[in-house]
């Protein structure tokens, strides 16, 4: 990367490597929900637009607070981002059904937001991961330990996943692990846990990508701005190459831009 | 750590473990030369207060410029400094003349800045580290590489530094190795060289320390103060426990207290 690279980084304020998914459009947040309900076509499509703009390479869509319209309201959700911004989306649901109804009204190659290593989940969410050769998002947790506490059981399960995917014929490059990020105030180990498990999976996995949220890390404590962009370069040190977050948190992004730079992390390598 | 202790940290701003070397009185900074010059008591120890008061461990003491009169400005800016503050100096200087000088006069536990693998800087050297019982930084440079970009030439002169410091008889907790930070926009691997380094020695002397200058990774690019203080983050996760900056810089400091709480940093572990 040569000086005049990083200068126009910089001057542009465009982030290089890293994954970005928008997470504004999501039914557990402010207008969100009754804009869903309502099917309020400029409210979502604003939304989506902003955080293209912003430099998100997946719009998130996430309706599953509204359980019982889900089947319906999630492809439709799709249909609308689609209608206004290029990029494709990070379809976030807990049920299979709408899943299904989203990925079939979706264009390019979507990102299914998840799997976990519990058995059920697994079986369900794979066969579409295949037929619709999306990237999967895949949650370091299963039916045995559920969330563990321990990064080595974590590290275990994301490594089960990634050979099981695999034997199922996903590629690895479409495989996102996501190492559970939880907050350091109800134990002071959580991020080290995180931050252990990203390393060891990105050291055996060279080529698999990482997709999590941040903010949960500061969860009850003061300053959470502060402590999430920190955590990310710390994450991004680890070998951390794609985050859930608000594309429009300028200090968040020049942040990534700053960490890619100091990394030498680059398209055109 | 608990909840309590964090929010402590952050409601105090203070930092826990990194060991801070307030960089401010230094002759080449603008006004500083002027006052050691004319001896200007309360303009350097206004400085050191101000730096005691922002969490600085150790207070720097260069006075490198004024060549000629190095060998009675470094004590006098020694006696000056330790007359209002507790802390002890880091007395950094390339005259072993005026070094000796300097702590001669020095209380408590000083750290000189430094030594490198250079035959004759060590052979100058050391005996002072060990006639004090000092800490010492020492610079992953030789006489036959200099500063070399290759990450594993550095390592290995900081591992022969480190033993050979070791068999002289300086203890592992008195050595802080300086990965010597060069900037990205001459050769854009250098901030991955001086991460690398060290990684592998804080791998191989778990208890050796780390002290560096920061603000070198962003000579000649925009917005310095962004890559300055994310190049910290990522450095505090290779494992540096030590920087020689401003401690006034509250952004700076901020993200060290946050990458403490993030990677489970406490002094009373």
């Amino acid at each position: 990367m040569l000086i005049q690279k990083i200068t126009k980084l910089y001057l542009k304020g465009e982030k290089d490597t890293m994954i970005i998914v928008g997470e504004k459009i999501n039914t557990s947040l402010k207008g969100v929900k009754e804009a869903v309900i309502n099917r309020d076509v400029d409210f979502i499509q604003k939304l989506a637009m902003e955080q293209e703009k912003n430099g998100a390479d997946y719009i998130d869509v996430n309706c599953g607070t509204l359980i019982n319209e889900e089947v319906e309201a999630l492809p439709w959700l799709v249909k609308t981002v689609q209608q206004v911004v290029d990029k494709p989306c990070c379809i976030d649901s807990p049920n299979p059904e709408a899943m299904a109804a989203a990925l079939k009204v979706h264009k390019g190659k979507a990102m299914i937001n998840s799997i976990t290593g519990e058995e059920s989940r697994y079986e369900q969410i794979v066969p579409l991961v295949k037929e619709y050769k999306s990237g999967i998002v895949a949650l370091t947790m299963d039916d045995d330990s559920g969330i563990s506490e321990d990064a080595n059981i974590r590290i275990t399960i994301g490594e089960k996943l990634i050979d099981r995917l695999n034997k199922d014929g996903i590629p690895i490059e479409d495989i996102y692990i996501d190492p559970l990020i939880q907050p350091i105030s109800t134990s002071s180990n959580m991020g080290i846990v995180a931050l252990d498990t990203i390393k060891a999976i990105k050291e055996k996995y060279p080529k698999v990508h990482f997709m999590c949220g941040l903010s949960n890390v500061s969860f009850g404590l003061p300053k959470r701005g502060l402590l999430n962009y920190t955590f990310l370069v710390l994450c991004m040190m680890a070998g951390l190459d794609g985050a859930i977050l608000d594309p429009g948190n300028r200090q968040m992004m020049a942040m990534i831009v700053a960490a890619e730079a100091l990394l030498n992390k680059d398209n055109s390598q």
